[in-house]
Order: C-alpha cells, then sequence, then structure tokens
C-alpha cells in the first residue's frame, strides 16, 4: 500500500538490491566500529579488434580504462578520412586517450568528463579528428558522461536496456567529431548526461564499429551467457566482428543507410536486391560492471553502528544525496 | 586548431549559442551595474486527447506543468487494468500529479524529480497505480528526470533527437508502474537521469499514447513546423491520435510488437496479413524549450560588467559549474 512508503528513508543514490526489502537492520552485539558507507566501483572489461585492413597497424580506434579511482573509461574513435591527406588517423585518437589519462587526477577535472576532454583536446598536438566518449563514475554510483560524435554507451538493468545515449551526427557517416581544426566540434558540443547506476548493472560502450553491427537484444543474450566483463567484451567484439564481414547479414548500419535514403543502384533493385550488410570497422567494446563496496567512513561522524544479517557494517546511504 | 582550445575558460554548464564563436566581448561605456548571470527557463505547451472510448471521463493520464519555477513537468499514466477491478484508473494518476505540484516547493525535494516522486507516491490514498515521469530544470540548464514505466522525453538539438530514455517493462505491454500496492515499483526502481541542456533545445515528452504512435522523424518535422510550444504539443498529439486510429499504420507499437513474437492468427499470415496498426490509448503531450535569460547576479560580488553586441550584460557563466 502506498501508505508503507511513507516511513520511507531518503534514497540513497544507489541499492545494493533495489528491489528487495531492507534486511532487518539490528545493533551489533559487538564493540562499537565506524560506520561504512557503500561506494560504486566498476569492474571492466575490454576489447578491440581492428579493421580487418588495418589489423597490422592496430586500427584507428583507441581507448583507456581505470577502474582504481572507482571507474573512469574513455573510447575515441580517429576519422578515417584524414588518410586521404596522408595524415594516419590513429596518431589524434591515441594522443585524445593518452592525454585523457594523464589528466584524470588533474584537480580542475575533478572527476567532470566534459572538463578531462576539453583539457585532453587542448593537449593534443597531432593532426587529425576522432569521435570520444568519456564516463567517469562517482562513488555515489551516478555515471557521468561526455560524448562527442557517434560512440555509444547503454546500461543494462535486468535483462533491459534501461539507458542509452543517442549519436551526434552532421549527416549520415559524419558524426560530430573532436579535431585539430577550428570547424570540428569541442567539449562545448558534447552531450553531456548522467544516470544513477545499481549494484549490478552492466555498461556497454563502444565504437560506431560495435554498435553498427550488433542489435540490443544480442548485446544482452551475450551479456547473460558471459561469465564476467572480459568474456563480455570479447564476445561482443568477436560477435560484431562476424557481422561486419556478413555481406548479407542485414546490420542496424544498413538499417539506418535504408531509413536515410541510400539504397543499391536501381538495376539491383529491380533485381530485387537491397542495401544489406555489416560494416567493417575498428570495433572497440568496453564491458563495465557496477558494484557496491562498503568502505568505512572516516570522514563523517561515528554513528552507531547498523549492521545487516551478514554482519557487515552498512550505514544507510541518504548522506550521499546531500553531497550532490 | 586545438591549440585554440587551450585558452579556453572552463565551460559553462549551457551555452546561448554553443556553435558560434563568443560576440566579441567589450568595456561598457556606461556606468557599471551588477553583472548578468544565464538562468535556464523552460517554456511549456501541453495537449492531451482521451481515448477515443474515454473522451465523456477525460481518460486515465494527468499531468503538470509549471514554468514558473525555472520549469518542471510531470506525466502519469493510469494502469488500465484497474477497471476490471471496479476502480477507476483515473484516480490515482490524477492523485500523484496533484501530489507532485503540491510537494514542489518541499525543501526536502529541493529539485530533485526522485525525491519528488517518492513524496507524491508517499501521499497518494487511492488504489490503483502509474507509470510516471518528472522532469526538472535546474538553472544550470541541467534537466533532472526520474521516470519509472513507459512514459518518454526525447531532447531535440539542431533537429537531431539527441537524448531519449529508454521504457522500463516487466514484460511487453506490462510497465514498471508506481502503485497503491506492495508489488508495484516506488521512486526507487525510477530511472533517474540528468542532460545538459542548450537554449533552443526542444524537450518533447508524452505518455506511451504519443511515443507508440509516432516515429522520431515525424516528431522532428512536427516541431520544425510549429511556430511555438503550444502548437506543437497540439499537433504532436494529434498526428498521434491520427495513427492511433489507423488500422494501415504501421506504428512504433506494432513494430515493437512483432519484434516481441506477437502476429496475426496463422491463417491471417497465410493471406499475407501482418500485426499493424496505430494504438489506441490516452495521448499526452509537453513540448518545452528551453531559453536562456540573463538576470541579475544578487549574490555574487560586483564584477566588471562585460557586454556583448546587442549591449545585453552577460557575465561569463563559469561559476555555474562550481555550484553543481
Amino acid at each position: 500500500m502506498a501508505a508503507s512508503t511513507a516511513s520511507r528513508l531518503s534514497p540513497p543514490r544507489f541499492h545494493v538490491s533495489p528491489r528487495s526489502p531492507h534486511p532487518p537492520l539490528r545493533r551489533s552485539r559487538f564493540s562499537p566500529v565506524r560506520a561504512a558507507k557503500l561506494e560504486a566501483v566498476l569492474s571492466i572489461g575490454t576489447h578491440l579488434i581492428p579493421h580487418p585492413r588495418k589489423a597490422a597497424s592496430g586500427g584507428e580506434d583507441a581507448f583507456f580504462a581505470n577502474s582504481d579511482a572507482g571507474g573512469v573509461f574513455a573510447i575515441a574513435d580517429g576519422v578515417s578520412g584524414w588518410a586521404e591527406k596522408d595524415v594516419n588517423p590513429a596518431l589524434f585518437s591515441r594522443e585524445l586517450m593518452r592525454n585523457s589519462s594523464n589528466f584524470l587526477n588533474d584537480e580542475e577535472v575533478n572527476g567532470d568528463p566534459q572538463i578531462l576532454l576539453m583539457k585532453a583536446h587542448a593537449a593534443t598536438s597531432s593532426i587529425g579528428s576522432a569521435t570520444v566518449i568519456i564516463a567517469v563514475l562517482e562513488k555515489s554510483g551516478t555515471l557521468k558522461i561526455a560524448s562527442v560524435g557517434d560512440c555509444g554507451l547503454k546500461v543494462i538493468r535486468k535483462g533491459q536496456v534501461m539507458f542509452s545515449i543517442s549519436p551526434q551526427e552532421h549527416y549520415f557517416d559524419c558524426p560530430y567529431q573532436i579535431s585539430s581544426e577550428a570547424a570540428g566540434q569541442t567539449y562545448q558540443d558534447a552531450l553531456v548526461c548522467s544516470v544513477n547506476l545499481m549494484d549490478g548493472d552492466m555498461i556497454v560502450s563502444g565504437s560506431d564499429g560495435l554498435f553498427d553491427n550488433i542489435f540490443d537484444q544480442e548485446i544482452i543474450s551475450t551479456i547473460s551467457e558471459s561469465s564476467g566483463v572480459d568474456e563480455a567484451a570479447k564476445a561482443l567484439a568477436e560477435l560484431a566482428r562476424k557481422h561486419s564481414v556478413d555481406v548479407t547479414f542485414d546490420s542496424p548500419y544498413s538499417m539506418e543507410a535504408r531509413s536515410k535514403g541510400f539504397d543499391v543502384p536501381w538495376w539491383k533493385k529491380l533485381l530485387g536486391a537491397k542495401l544489406i550488410g555489416g560494416k567493417m570497422d575498428d570495433i572497440t567494446v568496453v564491458v563495465a560492471q557496477v558494484k557496491t563496496v562498503a568502505v568505512p567512513d572516516e570522514g563523517g561522524d561515528i554513528e552507531e553502528q547498523k549492521g545487516n544479517e551478514q554482519g557487515i557494517a552498512v550505514a544507510v546511504a541518504s548522506a550521499e544525496h546531500s553531497e550532490e
């Protein structure tokens, strides 16, 4: 009944298991210890498969992931058009990721992916451009995202895609891009958003090589069949690669192309052909799982300890709301 | 060149025109006045068309919108299954919206849509359940969203859907729902997310009656052809209603149904029939446009005035970043 919700406390920013009722709280029979609070951390798996024709050079995608500091990851996809100007498209994306990693603990960045992108971009000296996504998990469980272009990110909760970001493009196949040139986009053009995550949520992020070649339902089933984030990232990348070289696969990319008015030549159309097939590309996959861990609450006052049935000291996390 | 970005200041949370270079700053020739800062506000239009068979009672959707306090709106869609238990499904959704409006200025709510949902839910006494979305625009330009179920929200920037939220459902046609019963969902199950908006962004939100009957491209073109938020909301609702009663329209709803394995009976299938048609439902539409307005910066120090070419006093909005 609705009345039962009236007695609830302010919501914590995330929950170990939001659908289960809280285990009964009881006083510890042992000597008081500092209360603990829950912090969200990421367990991250990554996998990169270069474009078949770029395997020798490693492709033009780049990424970094760091689960030490709560959790952060970033992906950059070098815009391949630069090769026509005798510029290696991998240089810019790799430098952008190197810089992002370097500025991670910068005081001004302070966990803000948009500022991290600004600083990483400003520090690049390579010529080129790249689509880019940076995601930072706050201890409170809020995932902060800054994205320019068509790298993707989806959150899967209880077998459903419950959040995903939209790609930004000037026109079909011409995404927004961070660039060495003034005509490109900057951090100011980024899609900046955040989503509150819960224990067990899975994040799947990748370059367009992933999302152009794989459907949501395949992502969900692949993840559910994998035993960990590393295995899931590898399985997703391999499935996307398989589709990418399959000329008979009606991929998200070919469906999008048709919806934008692209098609096979008229004489092929007369023969019943339609525009299908995967999209060969570099494929970068990041799979991250959200876990909540209890840490001693060193900064705050010593509160009355509350223990759950397993005896783990867990303080009600309402303070995290007011921190925001 | 990348080097040019190095001299940029910290990013403001939103921009009057992010793609244009800032107009040249110049000292005012007039006496100093207080610096102004930019605040984001919503201009909101709404339109509700009840289910054709529920027109007399007004249907089971409910909403409220308030653009006085920066901007907030909410939509609740009463779950119609309650009619089978002789409960009027409109009572719960209407009470939930009334309560949401009442708690808007509650100190504990403090602009947080998830807490507003918690309080509004706890204060309900009606029997029933509803899907619900609440969205609050902060002065900084951040739109904070809490959603339970399949009400939708999309942000359109420069003719593209640049952000949209995913519906949550237990299974096809059974959405997550805030309920008078313990088996229902609560604010803790809400999708909680936020997105940084810019001047000119359009928000389109609605009950599933809107998004089940209209495609993104139709939303974009309808908005671009409307002369204001009221006209846009009305036009979207009317187009969705037209599709909803069109048994030959291959709607987002029928496409979703087929993708979930639903179909016409086998004997109809043999005759070449497929499951198509709109979905008759209550249709609620909220269209909101983000505008930035200059307000005197009463709280802060009096800074050197900076005027743009139009002579409007506008302070660089970097302070808004540190406020977060």
